[in-house]
């Protein structure tokens, strides 16, 4: 295990009745907050109501920026900062999924920097201070609700890239599994993998004596699978979407990767394919995480044949470990498959000759990856494997 | 699942490096501290030359108060509020295990308390304000290094009881392995069955729709199976103990709980074996702890049957369920055996007399537990099959 240090102070307000619980987790002395969102779907639902009637109740003043699109856009984010700067806001309550919380995260992160905000992003710039953010979830995926991290799509020079401080992660998350019922399919699964990836990305691991984290990792992996087919089933199943937003919450918290050097090629490379191609973030995953254990399985088959094992619980003494570690990767692309999520890039129309754009952008400051280290053409063969 | 409300900001400064960085997590401002610590061990070990060091470097001016012992008492308690108020103390700094981290919370919520200290555990008096703690963790047992409880032992009532609020959660907590290295075989076995059971009083609720939180704690009671026969193997193992140590902490922080009912009646019967005999915290509940889970399991199979085969590997086809339930039972007291822990109350010369009183205290405010609620007589039968 690895020296670590460790640091998650989101307070987690979980259940039905958790939004009614607001209010007594603003800091106090909070006046005029940043209500922000993304499209009219939280004023269809009511929900903006909601809030609005419980910001009022408690004499909060807001000033609301909506529009903010799945991969959050720097423009945006710049207009944020200029409004918080503007209208003296102290606080940032951000509604909606892991878009939103990362461009509100982007904003409290750029409020208080002199300089152009991406550079937070594209130099090794400490960030000193951040405005207080707040958070109710509407999608579980991104883990952005008790995350140090937010990633930002950069539209004039179309990279995507991430930021991460402690002072990034939210002061509270309202987590209402009800909110959750009404999303659709394509966006729950697409969820569903950006969460199985994030305990994947750090499960992937050559650090040794990790048998705690190793088992709570597998544990986790193994409810989130189980609930995903409960959705397939019925997805008004409130147990099933509550199993999932917890899922979500704990799986980018930090807690699984504790002391284990993480992965993360997989995001990397997913990234590029959404700032080229808009494709949603969980597709990305889908496509490239098969593609990635197939490229590189051999270089640690005793972690694949334990993801297999403890994950899809194959078992079979007469099949050799690089048989066992194979049937895992096939079990982990028949159930993507089976929640309908696309496994090759020829399904969202990523075109061949973007392959080398994308892997050149992918590892222009160096390889990718630590559980192997990716090189531009290694990433070129993990788009063909995916193709 | 249930609603809940999670909030653990401590700062977990983990590895072999850990106490070196320890000046970077005092909050600002700090002139004062009170260094709280048992016997002169860490003394012996140099460790205490090390933190005052560190504390002098830092302009940091310390009050030291040494004597906790096991089962810590109230009256040194009232001795460290004293002192925290005559000498302006405004950080206190634990130096130990779960005795020291309790009796400086203890003494934290007790600073600013204007009644006797005692009330905050006998009457429902809710905490306002506790002096900030800061721990150097020397035995992984009670989790208290990021939980929010604190046990006392009263001398003067032969009570044992515990008082909870999320402003004990200390600052920070350093967790050095190291430390821990040295540490004689019945002090590390009796931190391993309170770390266990840490996790099972969780595990054994009959709230449903938990699978990610199930999964969770049966991987962590696996991990710290399986290290605990490491350490039985060779003291000397770095890993397992560092594994034992993130185990300690996890288990007790409120992660494995989330959304569940919990139990603690074997901790709070254990709690008046120690109030009378004086006996380990561990040990008590490696004594009760099967004799509990003989008499009620028949309250809920399925959940033994669980136990038995996510936690001690039992599959087998051909038995009942109840046999694969009393298998795992069987299976827990065997490795309580293994690592050189008592399992009959006879072994601690825990006398028949004092059943009745001991059980008497125990539910003088109604029933204990929660996955099965228990009466006097109730907990007399436990007694009487751990005898």
């Amino acid at each position: 295990m690895n020296s670590f240090y460790y640091y998650n102070p989101t307070e987690l307000v979980f259940g039905k009745d958790s939004l009614s619980k607001m209010k007594s987790y603003f800091p106090k002395n909070i006046k005029k907050i940043l209500l922000h969102y993304g499209k009219d779907s939280i004023k269809r639902s009511g929900l903006h109501d909601e809030v609005i009637e419980i910001l009022k109740s408690n004499n909060i003043e807001v000033v609301e920026l909506s529009g903010v699109t799945p991969n959050p856009k720097l423009s945006l984010v710049k207009e944020g900062i200029r409004i918080c700067r503007d209208e003296d806001i102290d606080f940032i309550l951000a509604v909606g999924g892991g878009s939103v919380i990362d461009s509100a995260k982007a904003i409290a992160a750029g409020v208080y920097y002199e300089g152009n905000v991406w550079e937070l992003f594209t130099q090794n710039v400490e960030l000193k201070e951040a405005l207080p953010i707040g958070v109710i979830l509407t999608l579980p995926a991104t883990g952005s609700e008790s995350s140090s991290a937010t990633v930002i799509n950069n539209e004039e020079t179309l990279q995507k890239l991430g930021l991460e401080s402690d002072l990034l992660r939210p002061k509270f998350a309202i987590l209402n599994p009800e909110l959750t019922l009404t999303l659709p399919n394509n966006q729950t699964f697409a969820g569903v993998v950006d969460i199985l990836s994030h305990v994947m990305e750090r499960y992937f691991t050559n650090t040794t004596d990790v048998e705690l984290t190793d088992n709570l990792c597998e544990g986790a992996m193994r409810a989130v699978i189980a609930n995903a087919y409960k959705l397939l089933e019925n997805p008004n199943d409130y147990a099933a979407r509550a199993e999932i937003m917890l899922s979500g919450t704990i799986a980018h918290s930090g807690i699984l990767g504790l002391g284990r050097e993480e992965d993360w090629a997989s995001h990397r490379i997913g990234h590029e394919i959404t700032a080229l191609y808009g494709v949603t973030h969980g597709a990305t995953l889908s496509m490239i995480f098969p593609a990635w254990m197939k490229y590189i399985y051999k270089e640690n088959i005793k972690r694949f044949t334990r993801f297999s094992k403890f994950v899809f619980n194959v078992h079979d003494d007469e099949k050799t470990e690089e048989e066992i570690a194979l049937l895992g990767i096939e079990k982990f692309e028949e159930f993507l498959k089976d929640i309908h999520m696309p496994i090759r890039l020829k399904e969202e129309n990523i075109l061949y000759d973007d392959f080398n754009t994308m892997a050149e952008k992918c590892t222009s400051s160096g390889f990718v990856g630590r559980f192997v280290k990716l090189s531009k053409e290694d990433v070129i063969k993990i788009f063909e494997m995916a193709k």
